[in-house]
This record gives C-alpha cells, sequence and structure tokens, in this order.
C-alpha cells in the first residue's frame, strides 16, 4: 500500500512540474503579448492558463482520491499537503500571466509598455519565465541547487522593480493611465516569481526538513 | 482517536477563524494609517501582521502534528488540508495590509491617497475589513449565509476598484508616481477581498461538498 501511495504521490509530483512549466508558457506569451501588442500571443496565454486550470483541478480531486484510497502515513501525508499547497501557488502563476495577456488585449492595438521600459519588462518576462522553468526543475530533481537558483533569479526581478519605480518617479511624459498599468504590469512579473520561490521552499523543506523563514513582505 | 482529532481540528479551524479577525484588525489600521498618514497606526498594522504569521507558523506545526500523532479517516483529511490551505489566504491577507501600512509609511510625512479618491479608499477599507470578520463568522458558524455574504461584498470592492481606475484615466492632476500609488493600492484590497471570498468559498465546499467555480481572473 505504502509503495503504491509513494508511486502515485511521485505522479504527483510529476505532473505539479508539468504545470510549472505550463506556467512558464504562458509567462512567455503574456509578455510577447505586452511587449508586440500581440493578440495572438495573449490568446495563446490565455489557453495555457485554462489549461494549467483543468489540469490542477483534477490533480487536487486524485490527491483527495489518495487520501480516501490509500493510508498514507505523517511523512507521505506532509508531501500530499505541499502538494496540495503548491498547486495554489501553481493557479496563481497562471492567473497573474493571464492578467498581464488581459492588459496587452485591454489596451490593443496600443502598445501597454513605453519604449524607454520595453527593456525592464522584456527581462523581467525572461528571468520570471526561467524561474518557472527552475521550479519545475526543483520539484523534479529535489535538488537543493535548483531550489537555491531561484533566490539570485528573484533578486534580479526586485531590481527590475526598483528600476521600474524609479522610471516612474522620475521624468514620466506617459500620462497617470501608463504609470498605473506599468505598476500592476511589475506588480504581476514579481508576485509570478514569489510564487516560483515559494515552490523552491517548499522543496527545499521536503528535502531538508527545515523551513526556509519567510521575510514578512 | 477520531473524536480527539475532531476535536484538535474543530480548535485548529477556531484558530483559523481568529486569524482571519487579525488580518481584519490588520486591514483597519492600514486603512487609518493610509487615510491619515498615521505612523502609530500603520505600526500597529505592522504588529498584527508579525502576530498573525506567528500564530500561523503554530497553526500549522499543529496541523502536522495531528497527521503524525493521531490516524485521520480521509473526510477529516480533507477539512485539515483546507485548514493548511486556508492559512495561506490569511498569511496573504496580512501581508497585503502590511503592504499598504509600508505605502502609507514610506510616504510619510505626505498622505499618500489625493483627496478625492479619500471616499473610494476609505470604503474598500471598511467593506476589506468586513469582508475578513465575515469570512471568520463563517469558518466558525459554517453557515452558508455568512459565506454568501461574501459575494456580495467582493462586487463592492470590484466596483469601486473601477471608480478608481476611471479617476486615474481621467483627469488626473496628482502625477505619476501618485497613479502608481493608487493603483497598487487598489489592487491591495482588491486581492484582500479575494482570499475573504477564497475562505468563504471553501467553507461553502465543506458544508456542501460542491466546488465553487472558480472564475479565471
Amino acid at each position: 500500500m505504502r509503495e503504491e501511495f509513494r508511486r502515485n504521490l511521485a505522479a504527483a509530483e510529476d505532473t505539479l512540474a508539468g504545470l510549472a512549466e505550463t506556467a512558464a508558457a504562458a509567462i512567455e506569451q503574456a509578455t510577447v503579448a505586452l511587449l508586440e501588442a500581440d493578440l495572438a500571443a495573449a490568446e495563446r496565454s490565455q489557453e495555457s492558463n485554462r489549461a494549467l486550470r483543468q489540469r490542477l483541478t483534477e490533480l487536487e480531486s486524485t490527491a483527495y482520491d489518495l487520501l480516501a484510497l490509500q493510508a498514507p502515513v505523517a511523512s507521505d501525508l506532509r508531501v500530499l499537503v505541499t502538494v496540495v499547497r503548491l498547486g495554489a501557488n501553481i493557479e496563481r502563476m497562471g492567473s497573474l500571466a493571464a492578467h498581464i495577456a488581459e492588459t496587452a488585449e485591454r489596451r490593443h492595438p496600443a502598445v501597454v509598455i513605453p519604449d524607454l521600459l520595453v527593456p525592464v519588462f522584456r527581462q523581467m518576462g525572461e528571468v520570471a519565465q526561467q524561474m518557472a522553468v527552475d521550479a519545475a526543475a526543483a520539484l523534479r530533481s529535489r535538488d537543493t541547487a535548483d531550489a537555491a537558483r531561484l533566490e539570485a533569479e528573484d533578486d534580479t526581478v526586485d531590481r527590475l522593480r526598483l528600476e521600474l519605480f524609479r522610471q516612474i518617479a522620475g521624468d514620466w511624459p506617459h500620462g497617470a493611465e501608463a504609470a498605473a498599468d506599468a505598476a500592476l504590469l511589475g506588480r504581476y512579473y514579481e508576485r509570478f516569481a514569489d510564487h516560483a520561490v515559494a515552490i523552491a521552499d517548499a522543496v527545499l523543506y521536503l528535502v531538508t526538513g527545515v523551513a526556509v523563514e519567510v521575510a514578512a513582505e
């Protein structure tokens, strides 16, 4: 019974890693939509998000079936609870990518991002996408080195967001609405990155048994 | 054994409800800090958030002890997993209140919110606080009427946020930085409200066994 549970649990973790990769695709597509006012890319991002939500619902249902049908011991339950929690993180990542895609759709055919900020958002998009890929790798490998890489990437996102605020607070000729859009978009990327870090922290916890202190933010 | 587990589980749910009330206090204090540039209120909000995080860590630890020491059946486990998940929602509510308080601190002694927007933010603060109180009531009562009230309140928050965007997109003489601040603050209140709704939805699910369809956002 325990072997079977473990096999099913490993399959659930693998599904979770695949969903983190779907979140990576969703934010990549959303960033293209944003920077190029590309409606087709926006639609692909939304579709990735819908697929992600559908498969998360199935994963959660599987997790509850595992609870009901097999009698997992406490350590396995801990992993199972973590899988359910991380599912919520990945769901948010998909929603945040969708918010970015929606912003591109709402302003189309205008480009939301002023030229000056394109490099900042391009880099934010690249790092965020890489973080989702790395979170998936950490889930698959349970390797602490994969998890540790996320911290440095998160620092990059924070730095880019500060650069964004400096631009808005400086000589900003693009008006209030564009400033509000840029601030919210920066927030979406930042939160996407935070969720990837949360996945890495949970993997570290499962491997080492030591909770990562979550900084009050 | 099962009776003991249920007693402990009920205690955990009660703790969770208390923490939702702490989140209500945190957003009330943060709103005072925001509207009146009141540093002492900001500090009280931060302190509520710190207390909330500390008690959530303890609650999570208790939940895992329950898994380890008692042999819960599947339906009880489902409640336990829900308790852990809702803990994450309440943690976010505390963080969002802290973000609002930090914004007030960062801009002090200036008031962040232009006069014109004070009524919008005052009402957002009141509704958000009430939603946390109502989420706590839903957790304590497991009453679907308590849970249902949250949906209407959430509509109010969405309406207020639209009003906020209309102001920013209209004749806005306050500059780009103030627009960015206002947009982010509106987002914090909206997310706070979303988490309260998620708590209510989970309560409905525990009571009725029917998952509330989460709208893709």
